[in-house]
């Protein structure tokens, strides 16, 4: 076991149960389902991701006594809510490889995985119709839409070096934090917690992912290309703005060298320039200030909610993105 | 207006407020939404469909006293959940126009397509949560699966001749008769019809939708391009099968013509021969009575339900789905 998974192995302890039933649960889907998507399914559901949002929802729904069988539904249907966002996400940014295996769109073709990556979607929402809960439901078609639309405006904004530090940060609220939020929310609905805890799990959720991306943003200009299985400087390449490239147009405002890379994005040598302007900047270290920033507020949120391992799981998983990035 | 026309204003004559609500409730869209996406939606909104599905969800309200405000929100989720449909699958089918105007995928290629359909289906299932009823919200969600995995099994299958007959029913109650079906048991359930009645009204529209598949098909075999605004054939070319050409390997088992257009779909003049085949062989006048046949069907199942302005309606709507493809 890997140092990372020996961490959440014991973040997930509390839940892990529940867990295991999520995966039963999402199992269960290619022993039922019609046999034309069986590998399909299979391919996906066992492509090892490690199940952070699900147990969020698991951990969020902790705090007070329950009947487990609808946070368990409602962890399995976010899962598959991010597996059905990640086939057309991979599908849109003609990616070939996610961990390591073929994307949905590379084995089976672009149009199989738009029309599988609609089933998934439909499948997540049929798994939180059985939570019989509607103000759950409601949030995650919401978070069905911000998911779109973070993609679309990424889409939209591509190559376009006007875009501020606010427009980046609505952009990930909605493409990944938003999911994260819902995680939280809706296991605390179904947990049962009265409102003002309900509310804390929620910002608890839009803190921890609004870290978890700008980790993400930060890995792809100072990760290690291997590690992430993309090169380095991916986001850049594809024209999309993260926060260590537009702190470095704010620090250059006149002479700004993302501009200029979107002029011509085939200059050689220049996305290597722009890595290495970041890290002389001192820029990496205020991501990391910022990514601190909002990790602690996230820890915060859990004050006003009962002292219990659930809650010493939530702190640790805030350690934890933070330490992914290092 | 053209006979088909005033047909439907006749038709939809005891529910044209309540369609005029539900044209208000979507060009509403237009007013709230993100600035990014109002193009879109408005491309898409006004594409000139007959409202059809959202007609049947109204028509299947109004047989008992009730507020119309629920199926009003659930007319419009069912057209935009067609309308989402449609976008992904133009973006699946490489098609450029639909209704003589661009494609979304088209206009602003696959990726955006891809993505702001996703937004569609979403924007969907929120309007649907706004009924509060989780059995409709459900029902949609079901209708979803079956419409991706309809699409799904249909580019899976395409070029392939060992289809039967129950395979093709199966594929179009998935890709078309669902969503009919969806449209008028949704509308009864929250028009508050009784049970039976909702059955009843529910098979209806599974009987009016196979019809309306099966028009489509004929006018694929037998229509006019320029009515079409698409080839004659152009299932065929895309190796797609339909009732006229599973009948034509129903009559030449062994000399499967359509077997041998799928082993080389590049021959001269082979489309232009098995429509031939198909009109010399009697097929067109099997597929009108099939058609004829789900239509009576559906008439039928009105016979439970009380006598007024909407069954009346309902009933010229199965002349109206056959009268289409003459």
């Amino acid at each position: 076991m890997t140092g990372l998974d020996q961490q959440t192995a014991s973040i997930y302890a509390p839940i892990q149960t529940h867990l295991d039933q999520v995966d039963a649960t999402l199992a269960g889907l290619c022993r039922n389902d019609r046999p034309e998507l069986l590998p399909l399914l299979d391919h996906v559901l066992n492509s090892g991701g490690k199940r952070i949002r699900p147990a969020i929802t698991l951990l969020a729904a902790a705090f007070y006594p329950h009947d487990p069988k609808n946070p368990i539904i409602m962890a399995a249907a976010v899962e598959l809510l991010h597996l059905a966002a990640l086939i057309h996400d991979d599908t849109v940014d003609d990616s070939d490889l996610r961990r390591g295996k073929a994307t949905v769109s590379n084995q089976w073709g672009k149009h199989v995985a738009v029309l599988f990556g609609d089933y998934v979607f439909a499948t997540s929402a049929t798994f939180v119709c059985d939570t019989d809960n509607i103000r759950v439901v409601r949030r995650f078609s919401e978070t069905i839409m911000e998911l779109a639309s973070g993609e679309l405006v990424e889409v939209f904004n591509a190559f376009d070096p006007a875009q501020a530090r606010d427009m980046y940060l609505d952009r990930i609220y909605r493409k990944t934090a938003s999911l994260f939020c819902t995680s939280a929310e809706t296991g605390s609905i179904l947990g049962g917690a009265p409102e003002p805890q309900i509310q804390a799990l929620k910002d608890y959720g839009y803190n921890i992912g609004m870290a978890f991306q700008i980790v993400d943003d930060l890995l792809d200009v100072h990760g290690d290309a291997a590690k992430l299985g993309k090169p380095v400087g991916a986001d850049l390449l594809q024209g999309v703005l993260t926060l260590p490239t537009i702190m470095l147009m704010e620090r250059y405002p006149d002479d700004n060298p993302i501009a200029s890379l979107f002029k011509d994005p085939t200059q050689d040598g220049k996305v290597q320039e722009i890595l290495e302007l970041i890290k002389n900047a001192g820029i990496i270290e205020d991501c990391y200030a910022i990514i601190r920033e909002y990790s602690e507020k996230a820890s915060r949120c859990l004050d006003i909610l009962p002292e219990c391992d659930a809650r010493v799981s939530l702190l640790k998983l805030c350690d934890y993105i933070w330490e992914r990035s290092r």
